[in-house]
Order: structure tokens, then C-alpha cells, then sequence
């Protein structure tokens, strides 16, 4: 299997030494072609989807439209040319003591890349996905490990793929599909010599499993887990009492949302005691009620929920404020919302851990000074979210440095659910989170995880690449000699 | 140890706190000042590092100079606010089928990063080097390790750190210097929970060990190493021909410069056989003999040059060109040249390996694709070189693709020794010379590796960082809606 493997990291690596040469042009075009065939594909798509995910019919079409949204973006994103990091500082012959050459410096691909497809997002974040289209925009070649939860519609997308590489004339090998459910797959495809960088979405015991499998490597490479958080939210108080019902409402849709299964997931919620957090516990307590039960995506998630619900509700000091129904049909997922105090939060650990599913915990804090205990305890978090009016933000005006230091996205008076994939979104954030703080895995800068900058020093104009050349044929942004410009000379 | 190690990080984590919401200006004004200081110390400095170095009081005047002008450039970098990476996303709250967000995102500081200072450069990249003057500018505070070769220099220059923390009203702990030789030391040091990040510049054996010391953690940390190369340089027939002569004093003088002991020092040449370069290789004989033997920065250093050109020169197919003086003073080493057919060269890594110090291994190659071969065969490098003619670059232009894939910088025509700090530099590349190509440690996009980004979403426009306010106060450019801007609504 590992020889199998090893001949599909070859391939890519073929196909690398052809695609790193590719103009953005080519490269935007296939991703658009991508874009194209999955759509042809049609209704049987998001049929297929739903038998292998248990998600409803508009869910997944809209996520077909993020994926090919996403896609298209990249496309353009590619050919505006801004991924390049396209930096100039001109010779200084004259310079003394020393004269200055020419140095010049664009961001290259790094090569083969590995991704490993997300059981909760079966064509967002799964075979042609936020990684996929990244590491492709980016020059690299992909290796895509399908999940096993939804293989048909894994091989339905890569299908998609295949005929865009074909007919957009791309490398035998530009993107390859794995199948399979061993770990020792992944494993081999992590640790190949070939693999120059991976990306994943998923738990904490996967995301770890794979840094471990890259650290045994002789050379280091990249991992990019996205390993989920509990993504804590403040309600601070005027807001509790100005907005309760509200909130409540909002909160109820954002914990149920897609059963739960978002890494974005509201888990922790903060407050500080009084009569306005009661009455709002009470009326989530009763809009989560009101919430059916949906089938979650598979039973290894099913069953997880399951039991680290029935744990948590058992640990000291935590109260169930809305009990799961007891009779539920199979896979089906009751909402559910408990509270404790902040100083049995604060003693035990079992508590800061992420229950995937449609669970939230309220922590009932005794002052300011206990919430932000609480809230710098639970370790790094992709969001982490502060609801509160004008009055609030004015009454408690210490809480952004503690937001910035624990997250990689910091929300006013929304829901962490929802990642809109732009320019300036990021979906990362301080580890458990993620594995590099350093980098997104949703909008356009996720495209930097696949790039290493290459510095060219006094080279011929005409061997440059187009970005880098004096006249600037591509009208790209380029920093020349400290300052912005889209000038040539 | 431990115990003490860890109070030092605790001193940086307090610091941390403050320093992260330091004001750009004042972050400029203490690493202009740090620069004040440093040249305050006068000839003190210089005498002090020529007695624990050995190198010559020139070059180390240089340094100071590359040293300071380095702390002065990232101020004004600090100031003109480019690393903040400054993207802004404004709302769409009419968009169909969902609104979008406000959301915007800058970098911010890592936490307490540890630095260690390197023996080869005493001043520029050790105790107030590159990697402090990046990880001060990026907003974090910095532990130094000092090196055990230049105790008192690293002293001295930590001295006037102080001195310019105070002046400028810096948090206690925002610089902290800590000595020794035990490699428990920096183990504990690596290894502390506090620690956010680790800049090295040193050998490979040096680099692999803090990266296993990081895997250790339960946090994975960024550890950039820099780790040297042999940095090949390619000559081409037709420039051997038409420059011969000159070629060969040039490249004598970068083989020989600081005694060889830089991390760009030229250690393998590839070349074509031919009369033309059979006349080179003597003539680089002959300019390599008539270099002095200079003195080594420290005992460890020259021994191990001692023994590994030792070791090489007794290789199979390795013919001595220049033979190194039997007598030699101590410490001092005197330059080497030896040549190989690449047939014996591509089997056997013990020749692919740097030998630090004044000594180049020269291979001879049967045709194009032989050179080829071995040039692919060396691994990741901080720097690759092709010196040729227009007519050798015409005839050669299957070059480029090679160079880049191999290394950070591709230089046409110069020598690899000689770094320049500005703002396209690369010094980094592919594993083995470094442990992430897609960073630099040299020129102000060493920053990024202490920078992490975060989005905000919906933040009032009052509470959210200068950089990020819709007026631009800070005058920045700034990528609003995909394109870069200075103005601001």
C-alpha cells in the first residue's frame, strides 16, 4: 500500500515540475472549469450528498455554491496577481561602501500537496474544497484523501475535476483521489518524501495524529490542521437586558445550525449573574426546545455526541437547563444546554473541551474578573465572539486585547457560524485550534500555506518571471524599493 | 535550571501584555534608540568582539554598521505599517441570499519569542541581530540566548538593549539575556509553555535538535532555523572562457571571505569539462594560495574544519587542487580546493555535505545533464548561482526552473556571500537550509514569522486597532474590497 502510494506522489511530483510553470491564466481557467463541471453534474450531486451526510437539500446546495464560489474566487484572485508578494528593490551601483545588485522576489508553489477531505462539509471543506482550491491556485499539485464517509460523493467531485484537468489540458496528476478508511493511508501519504505540505479540518485526536505522522519525516513540512474550538461568546450585561429574547433566539438557531457540526460551533458561552442572564437561559432553555432533532453525519459523530453529552451533564456542579429528549430515532441528535458556575468551570478540564454536535455550555461568572478568567482558560479558539450594546462595550473596555490574544477571529453582536470567504477572513487561530497560528484555511490568503518566496538577484529581465519583470506586463501591485506601485520602467 | 528558565519566560509573558499594544512609534523609537546605544558603547565593542571572535577589526566595524542600520530599517518598516498586512472587507448588508459582515484583519505579535545568537556574526545576528530586531518590531518580547564563543560582546550589546528599554519606558522583560553553554539551557528554554516562537541561525545538528526539543511540546511552536548550505554555484563554458582569470579572483575571494564561515560561502561548483575549465580550476589555485590563513572564531569551529576536509580530501575520485599548509598557527585555516567527476560525487552524500570554512569542492561534469543531476541531488539551499554569459544563458535556459525549485535566492553572475538587508531578500530556502522555505531571517519580511493574523468582524469603528479604522489614521496602505488603498471614508 505504501508502494502504491509512493506511485501517486510520483505522479504528482511529474505533474508539479509541468504545473509550477503554469501562467495564472491557466491556472484561473481550470479552477473555473472545476467550478463548471461540478456544477453539470447536476441534482444527482446533492442527491448523492444527502444519502452520504445526512444534511438537507438546501444546506448542500448552498454549500455547492460556496464551493464553486469558492473556486471562481481563487480564479480571480489568481489572476489579479497579489499572491505573488511581487517585492523589487532596484541596483544601487553607486552605493557606498558597497553598491546594491538587483534583487527581486514573487512567492513560488511548494509542490505536491496533501489534503485530507471533512466529513462535516462534503464539498466545502472535502475533495474540491477551500484546501484543494488553494493549494491548486497556488501552483501545487493535490493529493486528495477522500473521507470515508461520503466516498460517492467524494469520487462525483474528483469526476468533475478530472474532466476540467482534461479539458483544460492540465498534467496527468495535477489532482489525484485516495480512497479508503485506514489510518495507515493517511499515514503513508503524510510521511512520503514526495509531500510537501498538508491541510486538514477535523478533531483534535486527527489533527494531532498527522502533525506526529509528519514529525517522524526526515524533513520538516507544513501540516495545517484546523482541529476546531469551542469558540466562546459574552453576553455582557445591558445587552442581556435590552436584547434577551433576542438573543436567545439567535443563539438557539446558531447552536442547532447544520446539527451542530460547525467547527464554528457557539460551545462556551459567558455571562456574568443577575436576574436579565436567567431570564435569557430560560429563553434559550425554551427556543432550543423548540428545535427538532436532525440526523448528524455519521455514527462515529453520533455516537460521540452522545456519549460526551450524557458525560459532561454528570460532572460536578453542571445543571441541565434543556434535557435532550430521550427517545430519538437513529442518529438523530437532540439540542441541549446546561450551565455551571465559573469556579467548577474553572477547576475542572473536562469542561473546556469541544462536544461537536448541538450542545452549549453557560458559564455563570461572578464579576468581570471571573469571565475573563474563564475566558483566557479554555486555550486558543478559531472565534470567539462578544455580544454587547454600546453601554456594555463602554463598561467593560479591557476585553479586546484578551479576544485578540485567544482567537483568530474576534466577532461584535453576531454568530461565530457563518465563514464568509474573502479577502480578509480568517479561519485559524492559536493552538488547539489550529497547528500555525500564522495561517487561514477559509477566504483568499488561505492560498499562502502552498507558497514559499523565491529572490532573484541580478537576473536577466527577459529569464524573469512576468511578474517580476521591469515593465510589469501583468499590471500587477508590486512593492518597488519600499513603496506600492503598479508602474514598469 | 528549569525552574529559573521558566521565571525569565514569566518576566516575558508580563512584558508581553504591555508590549503588544506598544504604539508603531514606540516600538521604532526603542529599536532606533537600542541602535543609538550599541554605537554609544564606542571601540569597546569592537576590540571586545575581535578578542572572542578572532575576525579582523574591519569587517567587525562592518557589522556594527549592518547591525544598527538593520535595527533603523525595521523601525522605519514598523512606522510605514506594512506589516500589518491590512485587509478590510466592508459590509454588504444587501447582499442576496446572506448579508455580509464588516470584516477586517491585521497581524499581531506572537508572545515571547527566544533568539539565539549565532558565532558567526557576533554582532549581526546574535544578540541584537536580525532575529531580535524582527521578533521587537513584530511586537514581542525577546529572550536572548547569548552565544557561549562571545560571552562578553553579547553582554556588552545587551547592556545598551537595556539601557535602551529604560530610556524608552519599555515593560520590564521586553529584552532578557540569558548565558551559559549547557544545551539544557536552551532545551528548557524551547520548551517552556510561555515560549511562542524560536529563531536560530547555527549548524544543521544545532537547528534539528531545537525542532525536536519544539516536537516535544504539547504546543507546536514555529522554530525557524537557518542552517547553512553548500550553495552551488554553476559556471558556464562560454564565461569560463571569455572570464576566466577574473572569475577565479572572485570566486578566491568569496571562498576565503570570513574565513569561509558564512552561511553563503560558495562550498560547491559545478562546471562542464573542457580545456576552458581545467585553466579556471588552476587558475583558482593559484589565487587561493596566495590567500593568508586566518584565524577561526573558536576551537570547535576549526576542528571540525580540520577534520571533515581531512576526511574529504582522502575521498574516492577527490583530487587536491590547492593543498592546505601543513604548519599552521593555531586556530587558523588555510583555504582548500579539491575537484570529483560527478559520477563519484552523485554516489557518495558524505561529499554533498558543508564543510564550514575556506574550502570549495569543484565537480566536473560530463555534459549538461550530468550537472543537471548533481545540482538536483545537493538538496535545499539558502542560495544557488549561475555565472554565464548572454550566449551561455541562451544556451542553457532549461536553468531557471532547477534553481528556483532548489533554494531561496538565485543569483546571476555575483557571489553568494554578501547578504543584503532590505525588503526583497530571502535568506531561507528548502530543508535542509532551513527548517520553513516560506519564511526569510534576513530584510524586513523577517517579521512574518513572529506575526499572527486577526480578523475582525463588526467591530466599532473606536475600538478597532489605528490600522484598521475606517479614517486610516496611520496613512496605510491597505487592501480594501481587493484592492490596495491609502484612503480611508
Amino acid at each position: 500500500m505504501t508502494q502504491d502510494i509512493h506511485a501517486v506522489m510520483q505522479r504528482a511530483k511529474a505533474a508539479a515540475n509541468i504545473y509550477r510553470q503554469a501562467e495564472p491564466e491557466a491556472i484561473a481557467k481550470f479552477l473555473e472549469t472545476i467550478a463548471d463541471e461540478i456544477e453539470a453534474i447536476g441534482p444527482d450531486l446533492i442527491t448523492t450528498a444527502m444519502a452520504e451526510s445526512n444534511l438537507p437539500e438546501g444546506r448542500l446546495t448552498g454549500e455547492r455554491g460556496r464551493t464553486c464560489g469558492q473556486l471562481r474566487l481563487f480564479a480571480q484572485y489568481v489572476r489579479g496577481g497579489s499572491w505573488a508578494d511581487a517585492v523589487i528593490d532596484t541596483a544601487m551601483p553607486e552605493r557606498q561602501p558597497f553598491p546594491r545588485a538587483d534583487i527581486r522576489r514573487m512567492t513560488r508553489p511548494l509542490g505536491p500537496i496533501v489534503v485530507f477531505g471533512a466529513s462535516n462539509f462534503p464539498l466545502a471543506f472535502s475533495t474540491a474544497g477551500g484546501d484543494t482550491a488553494s493549494a491548486l491556485a497556488a501552483g501545487c499539485p493535490v493529493v486528495i484523501k477522500g473521507h470515508p464517509a461520503h466516498p460517492k460523493t467524494s469520487e462525483l467531485v474528483f469526476g468533475a475535476m478530472e474532466k476540467a484537468a482534461k479539458a483544460c489540458d492540465m498534467p496527468d496528476g495535477v489532482v489525484q483521489h485516495v480512497g479508503g478508511s485506514a489510518f495507515s493511508i493517511g499515514q503513508a501519504l503524510v510521511q512520503d518524501p514526495i509531500t510537501q505540505g498538508v491541510g486538514f479540518t477535523g478533531s483534535f485526536t486527527g489533527g494531532q495524529a498527522l502533525v506526529k505522522y509528519a514529525q517522524e519525516r526526515e524533513q520538516p513540512i507544513p501540516v495545517f490542521a484546523e482541529m476546531g474550538s469551542v469558540n466562546p461568546v459574552l453576553f455582557l450585561p445591558d445587552t442581556l437586558t435590552q436584547n434577551g429574547a433576542q438573543l436567545a433566539a439567535q443563539y438557539a438557531g446558531s447552536i442547532t445550525l447544520g446539527v451542530g457540526q460547525f467547527c464554528t460551533n457557539p460551545g462556551l458561552m459567558l455571562a456574568i449573574e443577575g436576574a436579565e442572564l436567567d431570564t435569557f437561559v430560560e429563553a434559550l432553555g425554551a427556543e432550543l426546545s423548540q428545535k427538532a432533532a436532525d440526523k448528524m453525519l455519521h455514527e462515529g459523530i453520533h455516537s460521540n455526541y452522545q456519549k460526551k453529552l450524557g458525560d459532561i451533564l454528570q460532572e460536578k456542579g453542571v445543571t441541565t437547563v434543556h434535557e435532550p429528549v430521550e427517545d430519538v430515532a437513529v442518529l438523530e441528535a437532540p439540542p441541549a444546554l446546561a450551565t455551571v458556575q465559573a469556579a467548577d468551570f474553572l477547576e475542572n478540564p473536562k469542561l473546556h473541551e469541544e462536544i461537536f454536535g448541538p450542545f452549549a455550555l453557560l458559564v455563570k461568572c461572578e464579576d468581570i474578573d471571573q469571565l475573563l478568567a474563564v475566558w483566557k482558560a479554555v486555550g486558543g479558539q478559531l472565534t470567539t465572539t462578544i455580544m454587547g450594546t454600546a453601554k456594555d462595550l463602554d463598561d467593560y473596555d479591557q476585553l479586546l486585547p484578551v479576544a485578540e490574544e485567544i482567537a483568530g477571529r474576534v466577532i461584535f453582536n453576531g454568530v461565530p457560524t457563518g465563514v464568509e470567504v474573502g479577502h480578509a477572513m480568517i479561519h485559524g487561530g492559536p493552538w488547539p485550534a489550529t497547528t500555525d497560528s500564522r495561517y487561514t484555511s477559509v477566504g483568499t490568503s488561505a492560498i499562502r500555506r502552498w507558497l514559499r518566496p523565491v529572490c532573484y538577484q541580478d537576473c536577466p529581465d527577459h529569464l524573469l518571471p512576468a511578474a517580476l519583470r521591469n515593465g510589469n506586463p501583468l499590471g500587477l501591485w508590486r512593492k518597488v524599493n519600499g513603496e506600492w506601485t503598479k508602474r514598469g520602467w
